[in-house]
């Protein structure tokens, strides 16, 4: 397969199984990509990625730049090298961060002028300025910089955002010129079809290796993404990659791959495992637990993680409880490799023509226990 | 070998290389022991130890006590497999932390009633008590119940201080009839010679598997220890193991080597690594310093470790930096290693006639940087 190349393999309905090649090596897809905002997957190494079935890490283009700075990872020979993480990297624009964490935005046509969460300090970011950073980062994948509209906003604010996320794309594209990487552009939209339809027409007007849905996970009630995406998700170009960006729980996946979602990145696997709360193939548990005080059973009896292999729940909540590194680590090893075991199954059913079943077995094990 | 054996190889001064056998398995000696407070070695996986050349890990009867609970470890299964470390396991009294962390003590000839730090229940431990707790742990060497003095004592308290742990180890070695453990004494005599040999003829007198040095690292000029130990460490039983507790820098396990120590332990090299200091073969560095910005180089180049193998200097100060669980986990990796080489190079020495120019060379590099 050529760089940038997307091969379906099988569909079901609307969902597919397909491979996209990047710089550095196929993604198989369904595919949930493991975030690793400050060049690291927290508490993880990239053995572990790699032993827990983690195809794609994502890096952040805002924390990045802010530190170490994109110069300086560029100077150690890049990002897969800095982090020792040697498959396909994908990193976001900066957007998403610039509009949630940065203080003292002054927006304009040109880009976004902000202060450093951390030390106050001024940057400013444009669409160029995004693609020299990701370039520099040496990214497989670069997402296009955009707008990313707080929930709720106006039609008038969408459409404004939206009219500026296209001409963004057209800087971000004519900006990027690294060959190895492939630049993807965001459909923004908010929760209107409508809107969302609008944008999907102008951002994949642009040719592109690949296109994504951002906007997500923004604080809406989620049913509104589970409704949307049967009407978006289908309609986007279906020689290329679907990227649904921030998103989610083992329910949104499975919906959204229902859907013909192809990728996605998350940091509630590794966020929530260090908060305690376990990811099963019987729903989602906490650790601490009274009842698992002296229960020398693993988190999950279906699960054959390093974790569940090795250490019992009672040893788990003690870790917990005492605030342990290890509890973190065996924690997230759990969480990382149950998504990725749900997305290499939905990949075999997808294959071998049971998806519509496993879709139902999954939804049914986990939406009682998920919210 | 039987269990309880502890054969000597060679000597070179008052320096040896022995085996200790256990119950789970021969510790070859000099060794130094990974300490492992609450039933985990801080960031590390049991794998990761063995990786580094573990060989024995400490775990500690005040805080297993207070938290699962021993009754819940034997539940468990023991302690071995309830943190999934298969090789020997040497547990302290608690003694040290009784009198170190726990509030409003009352100190008696029967024991110690002391409130918890964790949530100031009251709890009793005598001799009995912890013997009974370390054989419910299913530990492989048992530490007598000591007093631990602070620093300084007055000539009074010293001695009557010695008396009392004497009378505490005839109590504790009538109470530990687990035939797999063995049950090693704890010499006192704060730092004053005449009574560290009062003392060691007193523990000695009784016929044990192994002796402990305790009281030491308790605040004292550390210059006091290297003058102490010579004077005491080669008048223990030489047919027996000799154990210098809670010490300490490389430097120091130099010097008690050469005093005719044979096991040790530390928080040091975990405790500090967590905090950014790293010790390598030149001496003692901080990660943070920001000459190591854009450095590519491993934190050692003389080291072999996982860490040292994989990652710069760059990345792990961004780690450290960045506050990320994998920069306190590659940095503990990197300082286990070094200790267990170091201990695993004094063996070799010793073996080979070369302990005297070892020792040199190893204070030449450590002492500049260390203190």
């Amino acid at each position: 397969m050529g760089l940038g190349e997307f091969k379906v393999h099988a569909t079901a309905g609307n969902a597919r199984r397909a491979t996209l090649m990047t710089a550095h090596g196929p993604v198989q897809t369904p595919v949930f990509m493991a975030v690793g905002t400050k060049a690291t997957v927290k508490a993880m190494t990239p053995e572990e990625l790699k032993d827990c079935g983690t195809q794609v890490v994502l890096g952040n283009t805002y924390h990045l730049h802010l530190r170490p700075g994109e110069k300086t990872i560029a100077k150690m020979g890049g990002l897969h090298k800095f982090m020792n993480w040697h498959g396909p990297i994908l990193t976001d624009s900066g957007g998403f961060q610039v509009f949630s964490l940065s203080q003292l935005r002054n927006m304009s046509e040109e880009g976004v002028e902000f202060r450093s969460h951390l030390d106050g300090a001024k940057h400013f970011i444009s669409p160029e300025k995004s693609m020299e950073i990701q370039m520099d980062l040496g990214s497989d994948i670069i997402m296009a910089f955009d707008e990313c509209l707080q929930y709720p906003a106006t039609e008038e604010e969408i459409d404004k955002s939206m009219a500026l996320t296209y001409r963004w794309l057209l800087r971000s594209k004519a900006a990027m010129t690294r060959k190895e990487s492939l630049l993807f552009g965001i459909v923004q939209g908010g929760l209107s079809l409508k809107h969302r339809l609008k944008s999907m027409e102008q951002i994949c007007s642009v040719e592109l290796p690949g296109y994504a849905l951002g906007g997500f996970s923004v604080g809406e009630p989620i049913h509104l993404m589970h409704e949307l995406l049967p009407h978006v998700a289908p309609k986007m170009p279906a020689n290329k990659p679907r990227y649904l960006m921030g998103v989610g729980t083992p329910t949104d996946l499975i919906i959204a791959i229902d859907s013909g979602i192809d990728m996605f990145d998350c940091v509630m696997p590794t966020r929530v495992a260090r908060n305690g709360t376990i990811f099963t193939w019987q729903g989602k548990v906490s650790i601490k637990r009274s009842e698992y005080r002296e229960d020398s059973s693993p988190l999950d009896p279906e699960c054959d993680c390093y974790t569940c292999t090795n250490y019992s729940k009672a040893y788990l909540r003690h870790l917990f409880l005492s605030g342990e590194i290890l509890g973190s680590r065996l924690n997230t090893i759990h969480n990382i490799h149950f998504y990725m075991k749900l997305m290499e199954l939905a990949r075999k059913a997808i294959e071998e023509g049971r998806w519509e079943a496993f879709r139902d077995d999954c939804l049914t094990r986990f939406v009682k226990k998920e919210r």
